[in-house]
């Protein structure tokens, strides 16, 4: 409609999450009514990035290094590592701030209706370096859905069998949380969990 | 946080418009984790459109040819005109299907403040080329918000003086729009430019 140039930049903008039809739209003319500039270090940004950002070797999370910054930080705890779905779960944990030791990013979690198995996960590689007897606490932090759980069980299952301490992150109430808000599923798991005094 | 690299990805995604830091974030780790031939491809289009497209000769329009589809289309009405700010607005109402002249784009509106006049929307262009005699109705579409209002103003005093007919699109109550739910400015209008029947 625009002209074959101008639509199919809106169209290759539909690829970010989040983008529909007329998001796309609206970015494209405003990248090209008025940043120009952006536009151009956008584009030259994304290359370099698909260009140079690979795996960490230790962890698997996105890093432009062989080893990003956590596993190459040698005041961090070898022995804990804390198992998440996304490089984006990571960063939440680290803003959190409370948690010293290393990280096992996934990038997934099992889904075998889309061939996502052990192998895409990488899990073979974390179940090896538990076997170095480094590690005494693994601890699961996939999210709390089907396919999050079904994850954890698995990894559970396999570094038990090597004898390493397995934990999984609680399941409740959130902070500040007014039960009268908290959905059903929620408060069950928090009564069942309940912790004695 | 996640490394220079995948940093300045994020920060250079928020040039687009409505995108803050959260969607930056997501969008940069779902491309770089699940979609990089999609985003090779996005930074390719968005080269090649930065490179390519220009302004239409006739009307001001983003295009990438000299000329944009509508104005070398001999089929549309050469002698009505219809001004808007943005090629967005174009294509609204060419979707709407009713118009079946050409138009005039003006990429902005009248703002002193942010130092756009009538050079920077090249009203000048459109002032020279009623002067042939070859337009006989100027339809203003500009938006109906006080500077869409005052560039309005602007070109219908233009354009009078030169003898051209002038017309403003309609305010009123949207069609399907039920009045208890249509603001009083709207209302005041409507009652304001009322028809007689």
């Amino acid at each position: 409609m625009y002209g074959n140039l101008i639509d199919q930049l809106i169209d290759s903008l539909r690829v970010l999450p989040g983008v529909g039809a007329k998001s796309a739209q609206r970015m494209a003319l405003h990248l090209l009514e008025r940043d120009r500039s952006g536009a151009s270090r956008l584009a030259e940004m994304i290359v370099e990035s698909v260009d140079k950002v690979g795996r960490c070797a230790g962890c698997r999370t996105l890093t432009e290094h062989e080893y990003c910054a956590i596993c190459s930080n040698n005041s961090r705890l070898p022995e804990q590592i804390c198992v998440v779905e996304s490089p984006a779960d990571l960063y939440a944990i680290e803003q959190a701030g409370s948690f010293r030791g290393k990280y096992f990013v996934l990038l997934g979690h099992l889904s075998p209706i889309d061939g996502v198995g052990p192998e895409q996960l990488g899990i073979d590689q974390l179940i090896e370096s538990l076997k170095t007897g480094a590690v005494n606490e693994l601890i699961l932090a996939t999210n709390l859905t089907v396919e999050g759980e079904a994850t954890a069980h698995f990894i559970a299952d396999k570094a038990k069998a090597l004898g390493v301490a397995v934990s999984r992150i609680a399941y409740g109430v959130p902070m500040g949380g007014e039960l009268e808000y908290v959905d059903g599923g929620t408060l069950n798991m928090a009564l069942q969990s309940r912790k004695t005094l």
